[in-house]
């Protein structure tokens, strides 16, 4: 009987032993993607692509045992050969070629010149060919900070005592109403795709305290921007027993933090490679809705149209105005209108037209929706019912509320909007692997 | 102007602290919610429910300055008290009650009577009333199992140099053709949820060399048994440059050693809580798929009835065997018959009746699927000709290879099966926090 007993080590070498200098002079193995090939003459460069970056090798003439016209882009290949310190080389080494295995060839060249430093293309040719364009290195390195942004917000809440859960996408009722929602018949039944995982979320707080989801959301909006997606990535956390909403606030400051240390440390090759600038998230200011648009419209010179809603221009200009004045380029706006959140918003006692809630802006542009919700029953139905709207299919929602709930609150974070603002690009689908929107639905 | 610089530390304290024995003596503070009042007349035992465990709270008449008959059952609070050394209580200390404050309280007693150990009630009523069943101890312990596998997957492909990806739920066409596909409208294009990242982690091989992704998955499949949910959620991961798919088969058996690793050592309180027996992965047989039909066949004299089909007692009665034979609750099953597997699956060149795949059995039910993939263009075309399908709606897929791809496989694990699994229940939808069947789309 055969038996599995785990992984072998690999006969391959990666990128971080050859460039540790160790295995200078030696012999190695080495798998990759044919990046690019450059022609000088005597020598040829083949630059194989790998997952953590680019590799040097060198083909030499009567050396390397094949023709160089027999390499071309886009070839997967095995190679041997000896490494050698090599300054001008993208990792500092360089392999020169003894041996060169082909694994898998192309039959077309690439639509798209990848190998370029900057992706020269419209985002439509880009994303039409998406799984060619993520093959340029600055193209993907996007969402590598997207992963490090993924991996802060779990070990970062992880640390901080929640349970990390999964809730269903499939419901018969959306979380914020009617409308909105992609609907689809359910062996029979009428079914819509979360907008969001609210409910269940609260649902959980009764359970464990304190949790979390990363998981895809769906919304039917018919917004054709720049910072709009059918279906994003939502991080979503939701916490018990908070004595006030900036509890919430200080959570999400302490995930950036631990965030932005993560991107220093452990994503230094991508952030340098897009040229972040890491923000300075050791405080961030928050300031009352109300106090934000009186602050904007004086310094900017700009009419109040509307006391109870936020223009996207005066978003802007509270992040402008946070930048300049406090050096920030987030802000916490709190105390939105009752109107403007959903039914579940805890109103503040002192004046129930406004909410225990706050948004979280990122140089101009909300990233976060967050608050504290109402935990008392009673309080909940007489809301739902002051706003008209009905309780049904809300029923097991409503009974967690029933049979007591602690106090709490949380927020939900857009995941391609922050990889978006953090690596300086002004469309969300260039931070969104396979984007939805109105006119998108492939790749 | 104030700002947000981050969290505080807690004016309370955690069990951790207080069972560490240093509070000893001292007075704290600690929220949580009645999870039973125990009434011995002189004192009460108030068992105050947390995300960690259970805490024993003492109330003494004339001590405590609140009347018992003011607290009951799910009320949430938060109390002052002095820590003592306890060894009957439930954490190896006690808290003498010196203040009480009533954070929330509930509106009618709990129709689950969660605060016995087992909770003795049907399925159908557990899932009527999920959010309050999964209060219950043990119920709401076999998802912090469930978080801890999720935990080991991500950790440990992580480790192995893997890259994190997010891809849409929302597609023009599925991934194994058209069956059990739940469909919608999609802005007036016919669309359809994905019962698989099958073809988006394929593409993204060719960027990242290794992904993983931790998703919902929806299955419209009319099955209505103990393993099957129309919406569960995949662990999934596709690797590249591998030179046999016996590679991603010591990748899954390295995976489940740290996780198992994992349960011993941060989730030991769960693992004796649900009397988990840790099952032994230091090494799982592998067994052809033709082989493990001919070895069941002759020890429990049974009729092999279909050669290239597994019936679900077949699978239970491989599982058997060895667990009898070679004392291992897992079994890899490999070299599927090709007409069984999807057509980007890879024929084994010696018979290619047979593929290069496997399933991962446990316990004789099948928890993962996984194999090689076609990565040569013209081979993958041929083979979608030969079994007579469209490519109608995968060209962005089919270009991927087009423009070339190194070898490569992977496997989706059934995260609620494995749960099931691991804490010995005989139905999936235990294992699941809100699940999805043909009769059952809320809570």
């Amino acid at each position: 009987m055969e038996f599995v007993t785990g992984i072998k080590k690999s006969e391959c070498c990666s990128i971080e032993q050859a460039a540790s200098g160790t295995l200078d002079g030696q012999t190695v193995r080495m798998e990759g993607t044919i990046h690019t090939i450059r022609d000088m003459g005597e020598v040829a460069f083949v630059i194989l692509r790998k997952a953590e970056g680019l590799v040097q090798c060198v083909y030499e003439a009567g050396k390397t045992p094949c023709a160089l016209s027999d390499l071309q882009d886009s070839m997967s290949i095995r190679v041997t050969g000896t490494v050698s310190k090599e300054e001008r080389a993208p990792q500092g080494f360089e392999i020169r070629l003894a041996e060169v295995e082909i694994l898998s060839r192309p039959y077309e060249t690439l639509p798209l010149q990848i190998s370029k430093w900057k992706l020269n293309t419209s985002l439509e040719a880009k994303l039409n060919y998406r799984s060619i364009s993520l093959r340029n290195v600055k193209e993907r390195a996007k969402f590598k900070i997207q992963e490090a942004i993924v991996r802060g917000f779990r070990d970062y809440l992880h640390r901080q005592g929640f349970t990390e859960i999964h809730t269903p996408k499939l419901g018969a009722k959306g979380a914020e109403g009617g409308s909105n929602l992609f609907r689809l018949d359910y062996f029979h039944t009428p079914a819509v795709l979360a907008q969001s995982p609210q409910f269940y979320k609260q649902m959980m707080v009764g359970v464990f305290d304190r949790v979390y989801e990363v998981a895809p959301v769906f919304r039917a909006e018919k917004h054709n921007t720049k910072r709009h997606l059918n279906e994003y990535t939502s991080l979503d956390f939701e916490m018990g027993y908070i004595r006030s909403f900036e509890e919430i606030m200080a959570m999400e400051t302490g995930f950036l933090q631990y965030t932005m240390e993560l991107l220093k440390t452990e994503y230094a090759r991508e952030v340098k490679l897009l040229g972040i600038e890491i923000p300075d998230v050791s405080r961030i200011p928050q300031v009352r809705f109300d106090e934000a648009k009186r602050l904007v419209s004086e310094k900017y010179n700009r009419t109040i149209r509307n006391p109870y809603d936020l223009e996207p221009e005066e978003e802007v200009l509270i992040g402008r105005y946070f930048e300049e004045e406090y050096g920030s380029k987030f802000v916490f706006v709190t105390h939105y209108p009752s109107k403007k959140r959903p039914f579940y918003a805890m109103d503040d006692p002192a004046d129930p037209t406004f909410t225990l809630s706050f948004d979280l802006l990122f140089e101009g542009m909300e990233i976060t929706t967050g608050g504290q919700r109402i935990h008392d029953y009673k309080q909940l139905r007489e809301k739902i019912a002051a706003r008209k709207m009905t309780e049904e299919g809300m029923e097991q929602y409503l009974d967690t509320f029933k049979y007591g709930m602690p106090p709490h609150g949380g927020l939900g974070i857009g995941l391609e909007r922050l990889t978006m603002k953090l690596v300086g690009e002004d469309n969300v689908r260039e931070a969104t692997l396979f984007p939805r929107d109105l006119s998108r639905l492939t790749p």
